[in-house]
């Protein structure tokens, strides 16, 4: 502790908050719609957000308190990975959840303790064995899935190895068995004309990890030989499962997950969630909230539809979106919440197509939450607001405050 | 880059400040209204001090500049220690003045280098020598004055122990000897139905004060066997004194606190603050100022009504009491201060009827100051404050720079 933090940070730790945590009878629910923040498209105009109708989301913030929230830092485009852990509380520059274990994360394959994950891609490599394609011209998904095929044959002794397909040229392989350790080298060389490069061990005790690799790789050039353009896999992000605390045995919460998408939720398990599987829209999340009400007291509500948007570059559609969502509110207030957060993982704008470093519209809303009178649930709105701009990791520490679940600190 | 830093904070510890520190003919105050910051009473109200007729202070933020001072962290309700620590420029989550100090400090004990403090609960034994009520069904303070003459009887070779009555169940106990080490279980079993927990060393060095404990528990057991339901008593908090530098060190200031309680009067000296004794009310404190103000520099006044009535829940009584300080505003006006500071050292919402994690208003007043046009002295106004939500610790600082006392950082 002995770099000054943010006002906001200044001791609100994963592992400071722990000790202060207690019981409560409260709920609390947090409503991400990822890929929030936006902007204009053109200038002087209104973002996604300021455009769409969100008369619930408007009234939420307009009896709450609201600011913009950092995922990460000051220019600083967050992944989905370091977005939610963020959300979540934890620091997600220091909490490195690895490549290979966010691919199988969002795949939902389960990855245990000694589990290594790690990323593939298909190549192309030329009659000099050198990479001529790193991306193997972005096979189709379907020739991915019988390649995946083939190499699931892969057998090497003592461990078991499992390939999964993710889309075009990348697949996600999993190796479980004794002594695993991720300190090997990538073999991506991570440009075209060289060689792939050999998974050497890093350290004397991922030698065995290494002479796996070496065995699956040699498996697999026997296997994808004459499968041009996708001939051969290069290796990167080697990973053990995420090594976090769960919110559960951090906070003593029962912490429910109601997400549609595989990496949400693998994010929210690794977070020590429980996660509800079988959820497709909008009203199977909301429909599951109200189900799953007497038994969890932490609620994480995820709608992907948001980012989706923002990625095609679709304005509109984007505001469509929010809209949509900000319907679902008055089912979550008709449950009685005594603490409700909003706001997104990161900012997507349509206008750049991709996450952005820009912080996100937020608003807490609660009985003891002082209003600062925000006019709407914008980002112009939320920038004006009584939090200002304020890291996104506080928002946990924020709703366990409001929802009674943190003693005092000191006498 | 594992923590966020603040703007504020960036390097505005007191080993960095101490370095830039140089002595200046200006008078500082820090004006701290105890529990200041509040809540509405129904939603979309006023709060207590937005509900108080302030006009000194509104003048004070008018021509100054205003903020909300947080004093630990998001989410974290401070007590009474950590949130004046961070007032001196402290960092109160790294500052660890344990149970037993504070107490000794609350009650105005001495606790010199080498001395150990502890917390003491008189409790209820049953037959077989378990602990049937951890508070001795709240005893009357008259009796605890009773048990404790006689527990001063005791004795134990080459050490001093004196114990003190705080109130009700609660007491203190001081050793000072040769060789004493905090190191030590707690004996509270913080559960009815088990025994007290033997005080056994928790490392080599604190064999010696195990013993002392030990020996002290026997003859407590003796002297209060008869006295049921106060039968015997459970030991934790053990601390020495706080270990700070003192603004006097630190910044070359020559410190005085005005405050009317024990816990404020040792908070300050453990803060290097010469301090005055024999203060009752306010208008002794604004006279004290008035006749101390030659002598020193830095003035820490402390008001502990707002608190108080926060704690009791009286909205109107808190309301009052910040009028009530208000009107001795004027008087430290005619001293000719160059900078004041006023906040308090958390917030105390009546709504809630105790301390709180909501940040404190803070106003920042002197020739310096660029004025933020703040329209009032409330928490909403200071939310819009040129200061944002800021870390309480950097107060200091900002005390220091305005009365012209830090020089330049680098050529």
């Amino acid at each position: 502790m002995s770099t000054p933090t943010s006002p906001h940070t200044l001791a609100s730790t994963p592992t400071f908050l722990q000790k202060l945590a207690r019981p409560a009878d409260t709920k609390l629910v947090l409503l991400v719609l990822d890929g929030l923040g936006g902007l204009p498209r053109e200038a002087g105009g209104r973002t996604e957000l300021e455009t769409a109708r969100t008369p619930n989301l408007d009234r939420l913030a307009a009896e709450g308190q609201t600011g913009l929230s950092m995922p990460v830092g000051a220019g600083v485009t967050p992944g989905s990975g370091p977005g939610h852990l963020a959300l979540f509380g934890y620091d997600p520059a220091a909490t490195d959840i690895g490549r290979g274990a966010l691919s199988a994360l969002g795949l939902g394959l389960a990855l245990g303790p000694g589990d290594l994950a790690a990323r593939l891609n298909f190549c192309t490599l030329d009659e000099h064995g050198r990479v001529a394609d790193r991306r193997a011209g972005r096979i189709a998904t379907s020739v991915n899935r019988a390649l995946v095929e083939r190499l699931n044959g892969i057998q090497v002794p003592g461990m078991r190895i499992e390939f999964t397909t993710e889309s075009q040229h990348r697949a996600v392989m999993i190796v479980r068995g004794p002594g695993l350790d991720a300190a090997v080298r990538e073999t991506d060389p991570q440009a075209t004309g060289a060689p792939p490069i050999d998974p050497e061990p890093l350290r004397p005790q991922a030698a065995r990890t290494s002479e796996v690799l070496r065995a699956v790789l040699a498996a697999a050039r026997g296997l994808l030989r004459s499968q041009s353009p996708a001939n051969f896999v290069l290796m990167r992000g080697y990973a053990g499962p995420p090594q976090l605390e769960g919110l559960d045995d951090l906070y003593g919460l029962r912490p429910a997950c109601l997400a549609t998408y595989p990496m949400y939720k693998g994010l929210a398990r690794a977070a020590g969630m429980e996660v509800v599987e079988g959820l497709e829209s909008p009203d199977d999340q909301t429909r599951a909230l109200a189900d799953l009400w007497a038994d969890h007291d932490f609620f994480f509500v995820h709608h992907k539809a948001p980012d989706a948007r923002g990625e095609d570059g679709d304005f509109e559609g984007k505001a469509a979106a929010i809209e949509a969502m900000d319907a679902h509110v008055p089912a979550i207030r008709a449950l009685a919440p005594d603490v409700v957060a909003a706001t997104g993982d990161h900012s997507t704008p349509a206008v750049l197509r991709q996450h952005s470093w820009h912080p996100v519209p937020f608003l807490l809303w609660g009985a003891a939450v002082l209003r600062d009178g925000a006019p709407a649930f914008g980002e112009r709105a939320c920038g004006a607001g009584a939090l200002g701009v304020f890291p996104a990791r506080s928002i946990m520490a924020l709703m366990l405050a409001h929802g009674g679940r943190l003693a005092k600190f000191g006498a």
